[in-house]
């Protein structure tokens, strides 16, 4: 039974599901990041997916990096599978603009996160959602 | 005509090609680090690969990310397109310990790169590609 990483939850909200992926959006109104997390439990690598899996992890994890690129019109978008501290097989996705705060350099540990407002979080979530919509194997949660 | 981005090649070593990606080393002795780059012009981000390349990818990634994670007895492996200041599409695969200086902190921007002397970067690839040349699909550069 599949479920979320206590630290993941914590810092993050879910806003829906893909066939094999959990999307979350960290709670970091800094930077637009998303966080794809494999429905399965016990796995730290990607490596360790099977082969099916594997395709449709590359496959969500492209849907969501050209959804968020387009919408958010971001300058680059930046994946990892880092998980040195979170051990529960997770992948970030971060838009990057050329003027935030932490470019050119990487997110990680640059600057403590700020909580985004109410507000903020419903737009967010919704404008990514409604992009995402279009893709059919997402399933947005109800607000 | 695919060509290595200049400061790629400035940074690092080639030491073969998968059947999508060229393999290299990073000039930096304080972690074993490969980076993967699709030999296909013009791309910066992982969405913009048609379909049977990032199977292609996830598959040489995989391939390459469990073979580092056992010949080395790493702790963990992080995995990370970024591209902020490399255009050029590339996959960094850093093998990590907890013994070493950066953890668990990502290893970008934390310590100066450190060259390998001669020794130690044969070493280095030369355990690699052994590893590697069982798989198949890897053709190792001769040194």
């Amino acid at each position: 039974m599949f479920a979320l990483d206590p630290q993941l939850a914590q810092d993050s909200f879910v806003i829906g599901d893909f066939t094999l992926c959990r999307l979350l959006l960290m709670n970091d109104s800094q930077y637009p990041w998303c966080i794809l997390v494999p429905k399965r439990d016990g796995l730290r690598e990607v490596y360790q997916l099977a082969a099916t899996d594997r395709h449709l992890l590359v496959t969500e994890s492209c849907l969501l990096a050209e959804t968020m690129q387009h919408v958010l019109h971001a300058d680059k978008i930046n994946i990892a599978a880092l998980g040195n501290v979170v051990p529960q097989l997770h992948l970030h996705h971060i838009a990057r603009f050329t003027t935030d705060i932490a470019w050119p350099a990487p997110v990680w540990g640059k600057f403590p996160a700020q909580a985004y407002s109410p507000a903020q979080r419903t737009s967010r979530t919704q404008a990514l959602c409604e992009a995402l919509a279009h893709a059919g194997n997402f399933k947005p949660c109800q607000f």
